[in-house]
């Protein structure tokens, strides 16, 4: 059975005039009407971590408990920049802020999620350059002003296996992808990121000997993510970001809480 | 000079469609627009604490240095209940959720602030109780479900002063204001709150030997918040709360980045 013109023509327009789904309000999220995702790992003593000198597992000791005090309370030691953490200016760049000042605006953000996972599993010394961003971004529109950008290279997957997410060959050193400088540079100062996260131990890429990624950032005064989990549950776009870095005064950075708010109204 | 007695009609005419100040929207935040009141003291070995057997205070050591190792980096040792914190259901009743199992979405909500800064000036034992929080919903309306609820004592501005914060006495016992155990229950039965929040080192009070409305929120899988800070600078209503504790893995608590986001679109 053929339909009418007109019944076409007249669902056309109604679906012109379909009210858009809303943007979704702080209302919406405290009410417990979005989807969170934590993007945070838990902090144990297996947590991977970078291996430089003196730095040491997470440690957990257990101080008190419901039996013999009737409370059950733990202390901690950890180095700052394991587990899902953020990296602060100062870690890389003399005179710049802190954990502690990072302006609480700048850790609210639009998430994209950059893919790279298929490229990183084929090179493990994979970066992602500037010239990767801008096809990206042919394909899916600008990284917004003041994005936190997530890359997701399929590292998540060797979370638990730190030998393998290291990724430390026979002669000592190190392989997981990474940013490039050229994309910390672009998106940093054409794109004005508020932030450069991965799902590996350093947004600079395991063979790196000077750290460039961490230094662009540092003088930008921009922070990095680092362990980052779980970005195979997010969209390209649609997601906002929200980063909450242990306050450490004076810290080059600390263990970090990372929920993304998903947004269905900003899905294509 | 008169105005017309139309003039005055077409002016409140007009009020009376004025466009309404819109709720914001995580685009608004995401963007920077709206105000953010960061409720997190930095950690520091200076940091009050509850003055318990094996509590020793915060702990920050150099590891790498610029100058020395081209990177700054520290590590840092703590009691979980040091500084700003969240207490998980884990901390006083068995078998109940630790810091890493709260739900990300419990993390959200709208904030209240219940001031009672006068009444615990004049009196340090002060606790708030269920008929206070009932009178208060009488002048403020009811506390929203699933509202994250801060009580401002006043006690912040004793934060510097170790010894005043923690009020002790010549016998060696803390006064500094609370809730009481039945404000709890109602708040956290009637109004399903998500969390209660104080400004001082506990949610119950100083003179507390039974810690009951620790109990009332484990029970209820609700989360306390305490040392919070800057509750001096937040309005009545009209804000949402973000909850951001260290991920522990079965931790009994953690330091906890809190903001308050400002909603300029709710204000009497």
């Amino acid at each position: 059975m053929r339909s009418a013109p007109w019944l076409w023509l007249a669902l056309v327009a109604l679906d012109a005039v379909a009210i858009p789904a809303q943007p979704p309000t702080l209302a919406d999220l405290a009410s417990g009407k979005l989807e969170v995702v934590d993007l945070s790992y838990p902090l144990n003593a297996q947590n991977a971590y970078w291996p430089a000198e003196n730095y040491r597992p997470f440690q957990l000791d257990t101080i008190a408990t419901l039996e013999n005090n009737g409370v059950l309370s733990k202390a901690f030691a950890s180095p700052e920049h394991l587990g899902t953490h953020l990296d602060a200016p100062n870690h890389f760049v003399a005179g710049k802020p802190g954990v502690d000042r990072l302006p609480p605006e700048s850790l609210f953000g639009p998430g994209v999620v950059i893919d790279v996972a298929g490229k990183a599993s084929a090179d493990p010394d994979f970066r992602l350059t500037a010239e990767h961003v801008k096809l990206w971004e042919q394909q899916h529109g600008p990284v917004p002003a003041g994005a936190i950008v997530l890359l997701h290279t399929g590292w998540g997957r060797f979370w638990n296996h730190a030998d393998r997410y290291q990724g430390r060959d026979a002669g000592g050193r190190l392989h997981f992808p990474g940013y490039a400088a050229d994309a910390a540079e672009y998106l940093t100062k054409e794109r004005k990121v508020r932030g450069l996260g991965i799902d590996t131990l350093s947004v600079d890429y395991g063979q790196s000997r000077d750290f460039e990624v961490h230094k662009v950032l540092g003088h930008a005064e921009r922070f990095g993510l680092e362990n980052v989990a779980h970005l195979d549950k997010l969209p390209t776009r649609g997601f906002y970001v929200f980063v909450a870095p242990m306050k450490i005064e004076t810290g080059s950075g600390g263990p970090t809480r990372i929920f993304a708010i998903l947004d269905e109204s900003d899905r294509n």
